[in-house]
């Protein structure tokens, strides 16, 4: 017996939805807001949804140019709702023996705080609570009635929520409890009393007709709409062209009518595993307050089979339904009133790695979705999951926790603590694991942090050297633990009011930043056949290059294991701190006063390299590999700790007396070394740098040529500002290429570029790439960002928290590329460059090229590759199908 | 006898000039090249130019497309004009008894250093040569044939000059002899015969016929145009569309041929004083090399005057010619050859400022040139000549000469050795003069930098510290002397191996670095009337409005007198120096840890700044004050010295203990300062710092208006480089001012604006003017060439000077605009800013605002105004009239 609208409204203004059916749908969001809209959908596809009506958002137009009134036949619609409401339903407004009670709720095309949000219980008055009482118990009613009273009264009546909260405040204290949970009916009985009494002294009256609570709720939505909160948020977030808000009436369901009655909350598969099995909890004769209060724990889905197996059976032909609907893994919200069943709520089910993968793989497996929807349900973070060890029960170490830092490089690791690298290697070449612990890491630490498990500093951002390191090599970091103090003298540490001394266990979470004293329990990493096909799917749909940071043959074979098609950039610097021999050797090149010092320093450096590009050229046989020449400024290559002891050290290393140390040190110091003698500004003031490099690129080169390797070496200037750099360097490194070639009797094709990661290089990338020749462009994000913002990445930790906590910036621009900023630099020597040289191959390798959102930019913004820690590549690879296929269907 | 060009020509392609006339004139550069039309421009105005002839560029072109042959008829006007040659000058080519020699030069419309440059004594040969020995001596005539067969070998005939080099070196060993003019005509007249003999090993004759002479040299001339090295330059340089060089042939004339000749120079005014009075030297029977060899040594102008009275006389009414011609005054070189006046070179004279100005002014009241002619004579380094002292004999210090230095602020300065500000305090204040001489200097230096006379540092570059406070004072500063030993202890220097203590004399010339010891003699700065007059007409030229940078009232003053239009910068942190009651202050301010504790620090600050405020808006009634807020980061503020030093120091100063302070310390210490903690990201981070400045700013504003000055603040926000920033920024300010504004009854008309300094505040510039609400834009080039090319001002010293020596860099950055990178971020940020708000005032306040190149940059771009140091403020102020005019010109 549902009731057909008036015939006297021209415009339909209600639109009811309930008992699988709606006049609505998803479609049509714009007249009836979004909240409206997926009521409608989720009813008209067959769900249970509790039956209700939306008041479209013209009628609120409608309203406020009519004068706060409504217009004519809406109100009649709306009663025509409430009988539909009530035929669906089996109960009646104000009918003390069956009540029906309402939610009332705004909601526009766009969600906005700025409006009302919520009236529940609408509906109780004097006579219908005790109807109530005598169904689901006093205390209940009256508790929803002195709820009802408060919050009808704040946002329906203006009457203010602090006037109630003085009233149960003092009551509470009359009755000496603590917990408004704790007053019993008796005491709400009283609390109603003092509430309404609220209502008088305020000069309101509290409408006991329910009619007209239902009428005066939806007028506050209306005004909600002209509130000066909706409007602010409105202009501050340039939302325009909306018509209004609509009105949701819809009928409250109880769970707590009974042992028919009850809630839960199920997803329709395993979120953890990925299993397709209903997995949920059920908890009888309760709303889900109390489950979310944690008053009660609630039970197996499968005690709701047993008890009320036609709800279920419900309950599974519905998720089953919202499955092949929303087509992909749905967590629900469902009330059962006396042995019916009712959908509150479903959305996309958050999960796993694990789950996601292999959700995503068997919806295609089933037919229900194709390969391009399931490159979209699994996230980068997803991936990244698999990647990592992870902890078994990250709940279960909660009382270990002895303090947090940054979680700088995500997974698990377990060990025992050491304090330096010689302590790290002794264990792991013993077979031990273990945790270093450092104040902050330099350079000079990388061996004890390749032999450590994980890394945990009390100093050092995101992307401190520790961070950034740790990242390169997918091993856990925890870094800018703040609270932590360190001995590295005498082997302790301390954090949390925990004392630890070398040898003790640790546990480090890089996902979360948490540090756990003793042995937190490991689960594997979990890469299975799945993540295969689906990372093959990835691919099909993407057309951004993923390539590969990588310093040492070893970084190229992950790189290549985990789908990188070449190698972006290889830091040569890292190679000069390998061994005792090399780091000793470079230390000779840097302290030497003369040339012909040096050059003898350079002479015995070219084999190291030489090795490690040979190395490099052939784990990437068939695949560019992009070589960067030196970059860091050369102080970096000295060793830490008090000025004398470096003294002392440098002198015996290289046979130079201390006064000639001590002036050359002085010499390379430097007050803000980010901007200062690095990039090819070292090799332009000393060539023999530039042209030792060169040598060992080729030989390396045509030497693996010769065996047959493929070799593809894109040689990449650093640093270059000006034209005449990068004219310098090319001619240099073409010279030495031609003379290689001349004395191995091998030509092998290379290419010259050069990074763009200063700001006038990417004003000037025409240039750059005219005359100045480039062959390709990288990007140095890391560098871009830092002199496009003036900011020091290591110095920045004393304002971005501020910065990021009063909005001054939505993110740290280090981790999420600042697209307006420096992003409209990239696109600008994109263009500029490419328009000089169509040819150009262009690309990125800074830290952003491992982030989803900036390599979403990155392929909107038409570069050719993307080139990240060998680790990132899966993730890359991912959120560049995902950018493709997003781009797709905008078009 | 001049004989008309023969009828069967078409085309003219030789152009004759000598005597008073020419068939050419200076417009016509691109047929005749530019030596070619200049000699006849000169001649044509009358000059007694040595007669010559011109063939015409595109003769060139028709002898290349001709197959290297001249075109028909060529070689008969060739004669024709060496006929008027010989007619005007009364001697004959080839004729032993009265010899004409001949020079043959290249000359195409654009000066190519690529083309064969000249052939001297043409028209020698062994016959001729036994004639010119008769006339000018042996000696001379065959020292001239020695030279003319080695330079026709060379340069016409393919005979290398290493060939000849060899002859004469051997022969000097022969003869015993060290120099070329040892050798005596006997022995030249041996050396004649072996390059004789050159020739013929070579394979080559050398043409003994004169005229046979003139056609290979005009063939050698022709094919120089294309030479590999000639279209190199003109492809590196981008010259295009040249026909081809000219060939200029002309007479030689000697100033030794007996008493009755001799050689001069002479300038048409004196370019010392500016006196309009002939002014130069003559010696009598002497060729221009001598003068130049120094051989001997040249009398005054007055004894030609009294030796040979009628060329004397022409002498001056040629000088009057060219001075009416060329409007300005000359720099000339003649030769008088048996009593004949020739004309052989003039081009506007050097001067000195002094010179320069009454110069200019003269000649516009003698109505020979109007005043924006007059504003284009003087350069914007004459005026800052005029405005400090110089030293009154530079050749005389030349022997006390120490050392040298970076010119880092120009000027003389004279006084007594001093290594400490409590030491040149203290003699300043007993009215002695000192010189500062530091390591390198900090902002705690800067009382002992201003009681000084002048200032040397060993380190520090010319944008160092030293330099820009003392250029800001218009203080002399020798800055990075790196041969300078310091040692501030036990106050000794070092320098060129002589070591100088406390209170020794020492002398600074911060013009060209040169560091002297004892008392060097000064002349006193040569400020006049006609610089007044002169400065006057420079002012209804100029366009761009000149601001000056000053922190103090005193500063204001001094930008005041000189013309500035008001304030551009003020410093607000240079307050927080003033007083040891004031930075002691500010250390308790920024040891703070507790913000009740810094706001009880700031509140002591706040009468200080408040005071200075008040006395700049006074100086400056009725003209604009931008203030910036505080800008460097907060550990500038501390102690120099050792860290132990600096921590009992702070400790005893602010009352915190040891501890507390080395924590601190550390918190503040940045790895790279200058992309650190400063700027806005202070008074963000520590709202209280920019509440207490901007309430300092609107209670001296308020009370000065109070008092009937005329206020007009400009409020900068320092290092913007997102929206949000200057958002937080400007509603802070518009707050305070709010408050002051009704505690005080007074309302103050303000404006807010923001430098632009950071390369994405340049990008964003429209958002920045936009919705930031920027009133004003203030670009601070120093920090946006620091970001924009990725240079920090501290090290580039490490290879900067490596960069200019090759090129790489055409300037130093900091001192001369890059308009390329630093200049399109100008240009952008300008055209963004303006879009979005059209009244959008734009100036700049870096170091640049005073370097005559970039203010023209500024000018172009449509700046409104500069401002610079008050001491650059009249340099600014030409510069920018003289590209007012420069644009007018091209318009
Ligand atoms: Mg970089
Ligand atoms: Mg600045």
């Amino acid at each position: 017996a549902v009731s057909a609208p008036p015939a006297t409204t021209e415009i339909k203004r209600v639109f009811t939805f309930g008992g699988g059916e709606a006049d609505g749908n998803a479609s049509m969001k714009t007249l009836l807001g979004g909240k409206g809209a997926n009521l409608a959908e989720m009813s008209s596809i067959g769900l249970s949804v509790p039956a209700g009506f939306t008041v479209t958002t013209e009628t609120c137009k409608a309203f406020h140019e009519n004068g706060a009134k409504l217009p004519d036949g809406c109100w009649e619609e709306m009663l025509a709702g409430l009988e539909q409401i009530e035929t669906r339903m089996g109960s009646k407004l104000g009918d003390p023996s069956n009540p029906l009670l309402l939610s009332v709720r705004s909601g526009a095309a766009v969600s906005m705080p700025g409006m009302m949000d919520t009236v529940l219980n609408l509906g109780l008055n004097d006579v219908v609570v005790e109807g109530l009482a005598e169904k689901a118990g006093e205390k209940f009613a009256f508790d929803s009635y002195r709820r009802f009273l408060d919050m009808y009264g704040d946002v329906v009546m203006g009457v203010e929520h602090a006037l109630f909260e003085r009233e149960i405040a003092s009551l509470k204290r009359e009755c000496g409890v603590v917990n408004d949970n704790d007053l019993n009916a008796v005491q709400l009985r009283e609390l109603v009393k003092r509430y309404e009494r609220v209502y008088e002294t305020a000069g309101v009256t509290f409408p006991q007709e329910p009619l007209e609570q239902m009428r005066l709720a939806a007028y506050a939505v209306f005004d909600s709409w002209n509130s000066d909160r909706a409007k602010k948020y409105m202009a501050i977030n340039g939302i325009v062209g909306l018509e209004g808000t609509a009105v949701n009436v819809q009928a409250m369901v109880f769970g707590n009518m009974g042992d028919t009655s009850g809630t839960g909350v199920c997803f329709t598969r395993n979120p953890s595993t990925g299993e397709n099995l209903l997995y949920g909890e059920y908890l009888v004769n309760a709303q889900g307050e109390d489950v979310v209060a944690g008053i009660r724990t609630p039970e197996d889905i499968l005690t709701m089979k047993n008890a009320l197996p036609e709800a279920y059976d419900d309950l599974v032909r519905n998720t089953q339904l919202l499955e092949k609907h929303y087509k992909d893994m749905q967590d629900i919200e469902f009330t059962v009133q006396e042995g019916k069943l009712y959908m509150l709520q479903t959305r996309s089910g958050k999960r796993t790695g694990a789950g996601a993968v292999k959700i995503a793989v068997d919806l295609v497996e089933a037919g229900m979705i194709d390969r391009a929807t399931a490159v979209t349900l699994v996230e980068p973070t997803h991936v990244d999951q698999l990647l990592h060890p992870q902890f078994k029960d990250e709940a279960g170490y909660a009382a270990d926790v002895i303090g947090v830092g940054l979680p700088a490089s995500p997974g698990a690791a377990v060990g025992q603590v050491v304090f330096d690298t010689p302590t790290a290697e002794d264990l792991h070449a013993r077979g031990k694991k273990c945790i270093l612990v450092r104040v902050e890491t330099s350079p000079e630490d990388v061996g004890g942090m390749n032999a450590a498990e994980g890394i945990l500093t009390a100093r050092g951002g995101m992307t401190s050297h520790a961070a950034v390191v740790a990242r390169g090599w997918g091993k856990t970091c925890v870094s800018g633990c703040s609270e932590l103090v360190v001995d590295e003298e005498n082997r302790w540490l301390s954090l949390g009011g925990v004392k630890l001394h070398e040898g003790d266990w640790l546990s480090l979470n890089g996902t979360t930043g948490e540090v756990i004293r003793g042995e937190a329990e490991l689960a594997p990493p979990a890469i299975g056949g799945d993540l295969d096909v689906f990372m093959s799917w990835v691919d099909e749909f993407r057309t951004l290059r993923v390539l590969a940071n990588a310093d040492t043959p070893e970084d190229a074979t992950t790189a290549r294991v985990n789908g990188a098609e070449g190698v972006g950039l290889v830091r040569t610097e890292h190679m000069f701190f390998g061994t005792g021999e090399r780091i000793r050797t470079v230390r000779r090149m840097i302290m030497a006063t003369l040339t012909s010092d040096r050059q003898a320093a350079l002479d015995d450096l070219l084999p190291f390299q030489r090795g490690d590009f040979d190395g490099i050229f052939r784990a990437m046989d068939g695949m560019p590999v992009t070589i960067r020449l030196l970059d860091p400024p050369l102080h970096e290559f000295l060793p830490d700790g008090e000025l004398d002891e470096i003294v002392a050290l440098l002198a015996a290393d290289t046979g130079a007396d201390e006064d000639e140390v001590v002036e050359r040190i002085e010499k390379l110091a430097e007050i803000n070394p980010m901007l200062g003698f690095r990039g090819c500004r070292l090799a332009i003031t000393y060539p023999e740098i530039g042209r030792m490099q060169a040598r060992a690129i080729f030989e390396a080169a045509c030497a693996a040529q010769k065996d047959g390797v493929v070799v593809k070496p894109d040689i990449m200037v650093p640093l270059v500002g000006t034209v005449a750099e990068l004219q310098n360097q090319t001619r240099m490194i073409r010279e030495i290429a031609a003379t290689v070639f001349e004395e191995t009797g091998v030509t092998v094709e290379y290419r010259v570029g050069t990074m763009i990661e200063i700001p006038r290089a990417a004003l000037l990338s025409d240039q750059i790439a005219g005359e100045g020749g480039a062959e390709f462009f990288s990007f140095g994000t890391n560098d871009l960002t830092q002199m496009t913002f003036g900011y020091s990445r290591d110095d920045v930790s004393k304002f971005l928290p501020t910065y990021l906590e009063k909005g001054i910036l939505k993110h740290d621009p280090f981790q999420v590329l600042d697209q307006e900023g420096v992003g409209s630099l990239i696109e600008m020597s994109v263009n500029k460059g490419r328009g000089a040289n169509p040819n150009l191959k262009v690309g990125i390798c800074g830290e952003h090229g491992g982030d989803p959102a900036s390599v979403e930019f990155f392929h909107e913004k038409g570069l050719d590759y993307v080139s990240c820690s060998p680790f990132r590549v899966p993730i890359a690879r991912l959120a560049a199908a995902q950018a493709a296929l997003k781009a797709a269907k905008e078009k």
